[in-house]
């Protein structure tokens, strides 16, 4: 661990506020050239793991415009202004599958895109579901329920490309005990 | 598996073109209001899982502007236009680790945000390594090797807080077999 290199905020330049933001901000790292970074503002989100009551991963199946194809992901959502992890994860799980959490655990978090992005995704573990289907309001996602061995060979096969899935997989597996050196 | 729904793009106004794009696309899917969906426009890139010598993972530590910290990857970076991907794994790992690799694999890959970022990116294990600093044009990132034990150790830590590093750690241990039901 080496100590940390801050750099100094010169400038700062709205570019876009929209449902997510774009800045370019002008740095001085100690030592260095002046440099300016594009940042795309993201309220950030919930990865969701659950699991129906015969034991299948809850996978989704949507249209993902910059993909320009559909997508098999785990549940996830944004935050709304002001809402806490939890209730996104609440609120999320819901909207995408029809059920609703007993229980959350979180397992962890991370960046989907540091370099640019400031998304942070939290990760949790849904359990004690409750069927709850929302009226109206339709998301055009399909519930593709799969079982945890079958997401993995699906990832392994490249029907699963999303980093949230296999980052919040490896978090759950790891829970679990199920990697090495266990 | 349902049938895709693709939607028709109706208009497409471009917002912003740095070293990420940004663009407003007004879509129509079948049956439905038309609605608009923020792209934010990014090459793609690779990011690379490699041992040293020693066995340890190369991971690199490097400040993130959006995330306002340093944090620990796995090494990663950009496609330079028209590179190819496994170009761009050869020069972004000698660039951040000092390491040329003699043999690469491609173990998948995934979308890092594909709700609104087209960011696609290429998993490859690097082997083979040979020592090769490059002089000059240093890059701010400070190499931390660490055994796979512990870098696993530092997922369930929390000091490790990457999607992409969590994700391609997934498919490095599914490949190698790590991963139940095996």
């Amino acid at each position: 661990m080496t100590a940390p290199e801050q750099p100094v905020t010169l400038a700062s330049r709205r570019i876009h506020q929209g449902w997510v933001g774009l800045r370019i901000d002008t740095l001085r790292f100690p030592g260095r050239r002046e440099s300016t970074v594009e940042v795309v503002e993201h309220p950030g989100g919930v990865t969701l793991i659950a699991f129906d009551q015969e034991g299948r991963l809850l996978l989704v199946r949507q249209y993902r415009h910059p993909a320009g194809r559909e997508l098999l992901e785990l549940p996830a959502g944004t935050l709304d202004p002001g809402e806490s992890p939890e209730t996104c994860a609440e609120r999320e799980l819901q909207e995408e599958t029809g059920y609703r959490p007993g229980r959350l655990e979180r397992l962890g978090g991370f960046y989907t895109a540091p370099g640019y992005c400031s998304e942070y995704l939290h990760v949790f573990l849904c359990t004690d579901l409750v069927e709850s289907r929302l009226e109206g309001d339709e998301e055009a996602i399909h519930l593709e329920p799969a079982s945890l061995e079958e997401a993995l060979l699906l990832m392994a096969a490249g029907e699963i490309e999303d980093a949230k899935t296999a980052g919040a997989l490896l978090l759950y597996l790891q829970k679990r005990g199920s990697l090495p050196p266990h």
